[in-house]
C-alpha cells in the first residue's frame, strides 16, 4: 500500500495553509512521497506540531510554491483562498472545504483569478481533529471531488487532480452545485438526522437507554461529532440541506397524519366506540410505504469496493470474551481459505461474550459454516 | 457459552403458538436443554420446518402444556393469547410481540384471565425471519422485558422470568407503558429515522451516491427492514411513537427555519445586497445545539457489556484485501496481550485495500500501536 509517487513527483513546491487535520494529513502524505511542503497557520502551536510530526517545514517566503492547498476553518476558506491568489500569481490554489459553491461565488466576488482556482473535497475525515490526529494516508481510497469552472485552466484542474492521484485518492469531477447537492444528501442530511434522534435520548430513562440495540447505536455513531464544525458545514450548505430537509419533513408529516389517525383509532377501540371507530383508512399502508421507499433508498448505496451493492451471507459465531479468540477466528477462517467481506463484532448487555458476524460471498457460506464448526466454534446463523 | 439448564428443568411442558423467526427459536432454545416442546402454526409448512429444525413436537393436545408462548404475527397476537388462555385453563401464557399496552387491553378488554397472562419482549431479532432463520441462541444476552400487571400472579411473572433466563437472556421488568415508550424512542424512532434518509437516496444520481461514506452506511442500515411488519409494529404503539416523532419535528422545525434564514442571507449577498442582509441572528447557535445535544443524547447510550458508556482509543491499520489478514492481525494483538472492545472493517471504494478500526482502552493504546507497527502493519491512527 502507497501513494502515488509519480504522480507525486509533478507537483512541484506545495504550500499548505491551516494545518489542521486536513491540512496536515496533505502535507504528511505529500513528504512521504518526497514533496517539497511549505507549512503556515496563523496558530504557532498548530504550526510547531504539524512541523514536529514531519508535515513540512514552516514557510519563511524564500521561494514561491507551485501549488497552494487551503484547509482553512470553513468560514475564512474563500478568503484565504484570496490572499493566497493575490501573494502568489503563478501557483495553483485549491481548497479542501466540504461545501463548494459559496467559495467559489464569493472568489468570484472578490476578483479572484479563477483560471488558477480549482475546489476540492477530499471524502475523508476523523472523529478527532487537529495536527496531531494527522494522517499521511487519510485520503488512501477516498473519492476526492474536483469542482472546475468554465474559466478554469485545463492544466489547473489537471493539477489538482494529480494532488489527490498522490494522496493516494480517487479523483471524481463534479460542478460545484452537483457537489453540494450531493453532500446535503449523503452527508449533511444524515448528520441531522442522526443529531435528532440522538438529541432525542437526554431525557431519557435509564430503563429505557438499557435495552438499546446494535440498530440504535449504528443510527447514533455520527451524532458524536464537532458542533461549532457543523453549525459552520450546515450554513455554509443552507440552500441544498434545507431542500432535502423540506422533503424529509414532508415524509415525517405524512407518518405522524398517519399514526395520529391510528393512535385515536385505538383509543376509540379501547373506549368501546364500536365499529366505526376503525377510521384510519390508508394509514397503515402509509408506514408500510416508508419502509418500503427505505428498502429502495438502502439499495441505491454502493457496496464495498465501489462495486453494485452485493448481499453477503452472514455467519454468526459466539466469542468469548478474551484476547485470542478474534485471532483464532480469523486464522480458522483463512485456513479455509475464506475471504472475509464484511465484519463486526457486537457485544450483548451483561454478558461476556460477544457475536461475530462474519460477511462473506453467498456461495462460500456453507464452507464457512462448516469450517468453523468443524474448528470448535459455536455457530448461529 | 450455554443457555441455562437449571431455569430450564422447572419450565415443564411448554407450547409455542406461532413457528416464525421468534417461536421456532424459543423451541430450539428449550428443546436444547432438554424441556419437551409443543408446536402450533395455523400453517402447516412453517410448522413442519420448525418440526424438522429440531424445534419441538407439533402439539397433539395430548397432555396439558405449563407455558404457552405466543409468537404470532403482532396483529393478532391478543386473540390468540385469550383463546390460549380459554383453552388452556391452568398455564401460564406470555407473548413475544414488541409492543405490550394494547395486547394487555385487548385481552382484558376480552374478560382473559389477566393473572396467567403476563407480556414480555425479548429484545432480539435478525434481518431474516421464519422458522429456518430461527437460532436457539437468539437471546442469548439479550434484555427480555417481562410487564406484569396489578392482576399478574406473582408465580406467574416468575415463570416467565424463567423463561426468559432459560434461554440465556436477561429479564427487565416494566410497566407495559414504560415499556412501549421505551421502545418508541429506542426502537420505533431510529427506524423511521433510517427510513426517512433512505427513502431520500430513491431518486439520488449515481454521482452522489458514489460519495456515500461509512455515515450513511451505519444510518441506513436498519433501513433494509420489512415494511409489512414495521407497518404492524408503528401502528401498535401508534401513541408513544407519533409523540417522539411530533418532538423530533420541532427540533427539525427549528433547524429548517434557521437554514432558511441562512439560505436568505446567502442569496442576498451573493447579490451583494451590502451589510443589511445579514438577517440570521441565532441561525448558526441552532444548528450548533442541535449537534450539542445530539453529543449528550448519544453518551446517553450504555457501552459494552451494559458498563457506563466508555471512550475507546481507536487504532487503525491498513489490512491488505486477501485472506488471512484479519487473522494475523488479531493473532498479532492477542500476542501483545491486547483484548479488542470493538472492531470495525472499512472497505474504500475503488481500491483493494481495507481499513481495520480496532477499539481498545486508551490505556492500552500506545501498546498496542507499537506491537502493531513492530510486526510490520501499517497502523495509520
Amino acid at each position: 500500500v502507497s501513494l502515488d509517487a509519480a504522480a507525486a513527483g509533478r507537483l512541484g513546491t506545495v504550500r499548505v495553509v491551516g494545518t489542521g487535520l486536513l491540512g496536515t494529513s496533505v502535507g504528511l502524505g505529500l513528504r512521504s512521497n518526497g514533496v517539497r511542503v511549505l507549512l503556515s497557520d496563523p496558530s504557532p502551536t498548530a504550526l510547531a506540531l504539524a512541523r514536529d510530526v514531519g508535515a513540512g517545514e514552516p514557510d519563511r517566503a524564500d521561494d514561491e510554491p507551485d501549488l497552494i492547498v487551503v484547509a482553512s476553518p470553513p468560514d475564512v476558506t474563500a478568503q484565504v483562498v484570496q490572499a493566497e491568489l493575490a501573494a502568489h500569481p503563478a501557483a495553483t490554489v485549491t481548497d479542501v472545504a466540504s461545501v463548494k459553491s459559496g467559495v467559489v461565488a464569493e472568489v468570484a466576488a472578490g476578483g479572484g483569478d479563477l483560471a488558477r482556482y480549482v475546489g476540492g473535497h477530499p471524502m475523508a475525515g476523523r472523529e478527532r481533529s487537529g495536527p496531531v490526529a494527522a494522517r499521511g494516508d487519510l485520503f488512501l481510497g477516498r473519492p476526492w471531488v474536483v469542482c472546475p469552472t468554465a474559466s478554469s485552466a485545463p492544466e489547473r484542474v489537471e493539477a489538482i487532480r494529480g494532488l489527490a492521484v498522490a494522496l493516494g485518492a480517487t479523483p471524481v469531477t463534479m460542478t460545484a452545485d452537483d457537489h453540494d447537492e450531493a453532500v446535503a444528501l449523503i452527508s449533511h442530511l444524515p448528520q441531522v438526522a442522526s443529531s435528532l434522534v440522538a438529541a432525542r435520548l437526554r431525557l431519557a430513562g435509564d430503563p429505557a437507554v438499557s435495552l438499546a440495540g446494535q440498530g440504535l447505536r449504528d443510527l447514533t455513531r455520527i451524532a458524536g461529532s464537532d458542533p461549532m464544525l457543523w453549525a459552520q458545514v450546515l450554513s455554509a450548505n443552507a440552500g441544498p440541506v434545507v431542500e432535502v430537509l423540506r422533503a424529509m419533513r414532508a415524509d415525517l408529516d405524512g407518518v405522524i397524519e398517519a399514526l395520529d389517525a391510528l393512535a385515536k383509532e385505538g383509543r376509540a377501540a379501547e373506549a368501546d366506540a364500536g365499529p366505526d371507530a376503525s377510521g384510519a383508512p390508508g394509514a397503515r399502508a402509509v408506514l408500510g410505504h416508508l419502509v418500503a421507499d427505505g428498502n429502495v433508498g438502502r439499495d441505491r448505496i454502493p457496496g464495498k469496493h465501489g462495486a453494485p451493492p452485493t448481499s453477503y451471507a452472514v455467519v454468526t459465531a459466539i466469542l468469548p470474551d478474551r484476547p485470542g479468540q478474534l485471532g483464532r477466528l480469523f486464522n480458522d477462517i483463512a485456513e479455509a481459505g475464506i475471504n472475509v467481506e464484511e465484519f463486526s463484532l457486537e457485544h450483548s448487555p451483561g454478558q461476556q461474550v460477544g457475536l461475530a458476524e462474519v460477511s462473506v460471498l453467498p456461495a462460500v457460506r456453507e464452507a464457512l459454516e462448516t469450517a468453523l464448526t468443524q474448528r470448535g466454534w459455536h455457530v448461529v446463523g
